[in-house]
C-alpha cells in the first residue's frame, strides 16, 4: 500500500490518439498487474474512445470487470493565441 | 401522468451532427416544458457531442439541473454490406 500511495497515477490512464486497442492493452496490464481499479480519462473529441476502450476491456476480455463510476466534466484550456475555451472531460473507473 | 407514459421517448435528446447548441436549446425546452428528467443519448463519435450538451446546459444555462446518471454501452449495428460492427454508447440523465 505504501508504494501505492507514492504512484497515485499509476492507474490512470489518459486516452490520445492511438487506436483504441492500445488503451485497452493499457488497462488490460493494469488489471494483470493487480490493480482493483483502473480510471480511464480523456478530454475532448477522445470522450468517444474512452468509452469505446472501457465497452471493449469489459465485454471482450476482462468480464468480471464492472464500471464502478462515470463522471463528465468541463476544463479551461489555454490557446496559443491565449484564448481560452472550455473543453468536457470524461473519467470512467473501472473495478474488478 | 397519463399522459406522459403515453410519450415515454419525449424526454429523450437524440445527439446527432448538429451543432452542440442546437441540441443544448433542445434539452432546454424540455426542462421549459415541466420535465423533471431528459436523457441525453448518443452512439459513436457523437458521444464527445453529448457530453459537451450536458456540461454546457448545467454550466451556462441551467445551473439548477444535476447529472442523475451516466450509462455506457455496446450495440450492434450491420453496415450496408451486412457486416456487423459494434458502436459504443452513452446515456446521460439530466435531473432538475
Amino acid at each position: 500500500m505504501a508504494v501505492e500511495a507514492k504512484r497515485p497515477e499509476d492507474n490512470v490512464i489518459y486516452i490520445g490518439k492511438k487506436p483504441s486497442m492500445a488503451y485497452v492493452l493499457a488497462v488490460i496490464t493494469q488489471f494483470s498487474d493487480n490493480k482493483k481499479e483502473v480510471t480511464i480519462k480523456a478530454r475532448g473529441r477522445a470522450i468517444s474512445r474512452a468509452v469505446d476502450v472501457a465497452e471493449i476491456v469489459r465485454r471482450r476480455f476482462l468480464n468480471d470487470i464492472t464500471i464502478k463510476n462515470i463522471e463528465i466534466g468541463t476544463e479551461e484550456r489555454e490557446l496559443e493565441d491565449k484564448t481560452k475555451v472550455n473543453v468536457s472531460t470524461i473519467s470512467i473507473t473501472l473495478s474488478k
